[in-house]
């Protein structure tokens, strides 16, 4: 039996629905793959008994309970004060709690409003979690059977927090059997072309079969026991590989360390020494803002008269034009290779919704050319996004020497 | 006193966070604008002994509940089971649900699969929810306290269900008296900052004072009772905003349509027939990205040379090299208005989480200069992505007549 966690979020925004819960999700995630069985989500928001009442509750009945939000400086920010009235204790000044607090401000050149002082007043022995990335230290400690772990609400603190500090303490504290689970990262098919393409593998009943579509990619997960035969499991990954093909940009789980699709060209791009310049059109900017830190990208350029001077062009009178601005683009000695995405139909088919947008993506490099055609579908936001992904996609794609002719709509 | 309200999710999907639930804060919206007060969010799995604790608990707590999830036709829906366990009613055959059912099959040219035939069968006196949208009927009742209502997970089948039948029998049900919100928008301001700045305001204690910080703005918001005299209202969020004053983009809940920070920008530059060019380098295409869909932005550009030239240069240069190159933009006839944002220190600035990155804006229109300076700290993203807003929000501030030098570490 693996020990249960709950997953406690705190917040009025949170219960109001002014912010989807979405480190719940990831928590569990995370706890699932320590080996914890998660039962249970409770989202409250600022009263101080329901809190209260929540914590006991948790503490019979869970063996461990990740909890996030109300940390912060302010009045309605009450987990540390529920803490001490629910399990009796007092709280107490931390010295070195508040030296980081005062210490965040200083490297900001700010002087520490008075109302932080409060983030150092932790619950009478528990343990105090170091946040390097803001002002509220998050602590755990023991009550009853359950150990309670507090962070703050913030994904970008809590995150890593969990990741640097927590996750390795509970690796020790509890016996765990983390699953093994390896995780196929793809772009350009949807779930259900997924599905279509998996149906004829024979998956074991004690092998989970899971999906996840986000914003940067698909991705298609197999949750293998903790003692599960290392070929058999291989053997598995490797058919669903064979599957999904060349729309692989990364397999996580099998030991190489790997992030989104910038992340992939980035090893590689700096592997092969290459340099890359962009034109983007409807990713409006975004192809380059996902290359946030690189600098192999040597430069990126939108520009709203080439949407309105492609608008009505047909197929072959679209790749001539990309085409010809690519070698434009070449001339620029430090660049030895260049990204084209141009679109047809203007302005008004990114804005609508119901209408595709027909985008299409060329690679130049010294004198050959690659393109890809792709129609993406759905909001504005959603069409730059994939417009973005797939224009990067081209060069990942030449970089695995994965290249293909695709005319597919995402 | 507004009824209360829990929301109560079931599906494995959502407790291993494979699914982030985003029903519960859609339909916390819904209720919070009917005038209940929301208390409490839940999610379990499919363990019929946890459904039926929870049911048991929310009963004796809430006024109302609506319950998403576990009404398919497979052997882990288990909600109606739980239900007639819970309230002790057994579960009964409804004839017209099943004919809805066969129906929702014939319609799809499909035959019906003998599973589906238990989604007819409801907990005794219950009122059954008429799904035009999916097989699984919802349907509500009354236990001790609480009006339950169950509906289906299914995003698409909940949100028509809700707001044609639940939300208007709700309405009639319960006595509402439906809130007033309004929310003021800032960017260059973090939360403890505004604290301070609104301490001296004196809140009535029937108004509820919250704030979100969001990756798009951090905004502070003001509840008040449905029957909160009009004056009185306005009178307090005008002593906000003048404490707020030039930070705030845009207040919510006026009457004005308010979004993120380029849907503000874009009212003023249409309305003014202006257009802008765009020079990056922090924010690496972002700020571009943020402006998708409108066509006053006539071009954006990054260079990594650029980064490189600036990044051992002094305040004074870094201001001429901004100045000198916005000319340069502004050379295009097209450009009425050129943003120009550089930084120093070079990529590891932007890259190194512990360093902060002084990022300078300029603004040029006509022969005029404007500026602002900004410290941006956190990861790199967090960098880029308030890069991209600051130098976006001297625009906004220039548009509002609502330019100030700041120099304001964010």
């Amino acid at each position: 039996m693996n020990p249960t966690l709950e997953i406690f979020s705190q917040g009025e925004e949170i219960v109001t629905g002014q912010t989807v819960d979405t480190n719940a999700a990831w928590l569990s995630q995370e706890a699932i793959h320590c080996g914890f069985t998660v039962t249970r989500h409770t989202a409250v928001g600022d009263k101080l008994q329901d809190l209260i009442n929540l914590l006991l509750d948790i503490s019979k009945r869970a063996d461990c309970c990740i909890c996030t939000g109300g940390l912060g400086p302010t009045s309605d920010d009450l987990t540390a004060e529920a803490v001490a009235q629910a399990f009796n204790r007092s709280l107490e000044f931390d010295e070195i709690a508040f030296e980081q607090i005062k210490a965040f401000f200083v490297r900001r050149n700010r002087v520490m409003p008075e109302v932080n002082r409060k983030q150092a007043m932790l619950p009478q022995t528990a343990t105090r979690i170091d946040n390097a990335w803001g002002t509220a230290p998050g602590f755990s400690l023991k009550h009853q059977r359950c150990w309670f772990v507090f962070l703050p609400g913030v994904p970008s603190e809590m995150k890593p927090l969990f990741l640097d500090h927590v996750k390795p303490d509970l690796l020790t504290r509890f016996t765990l059997q983390p699953p093994q689970l390896v995780t196929l990262k793809t772009i350009g098919l949807g779930e259900s072309a997924i599905q279509e393409l998996i149906k004829n593998i024979q998956i074991p009943v004690d092998v989970e079969l899971g999906f996840r579509a986000g914003t940067e990619d698909v991705q298609t997960k197999l949750l293998f026991r903790f003692d599960y035969p290392k070929l058999a499991l291989t053997a598995l990954v490797s058919e669903f590989s064979q599957s999904l093909g060349d729309y692989i940009f990364a397999i996580d789980g099998l030991g190489e360390v790997t992030d989104d699709l910038a992340f992939e060209v980035d090893k590689l791009m700096t592997a092969k020494n290459q340099t890359l310049a962009v034109v983007e059109t409807a990713s409006y900017g975004l192809l380059a803002a996902k290359c946030v830190g690189y600098d192999w990208l040597v430069k990126a350029s939108y520009e709203q008269a080439l949407v309105e001077s492609t608008q009505a062009l047909n197929p072959t009178e679209l790749l001539d034009t990309a085409k010809r601005l690519a070698r434009e683009v070449q001339e620029n000695p430090r660049v030895t290779m260049v990204l084209v995405q141009l679109y047809s139909g203007g302005q008004a088919a990114l804005r609508d919704k119901n209408q595709s947008l027909g985008v299409l993506s060329v690679l130049l490099i010294g004198e050959m050319f690659y393109e890809t055609h792709h129609e993406v579908v759905g909001s504005m936001k959603r069409k730059q996004n994939q417009a973005a992904l797939l224009t990067l996609d081209l060069l990942r794609r030449h970089l695995q020497n994965r290249l293909i002719k695709t005319n597919h709509c995402i």
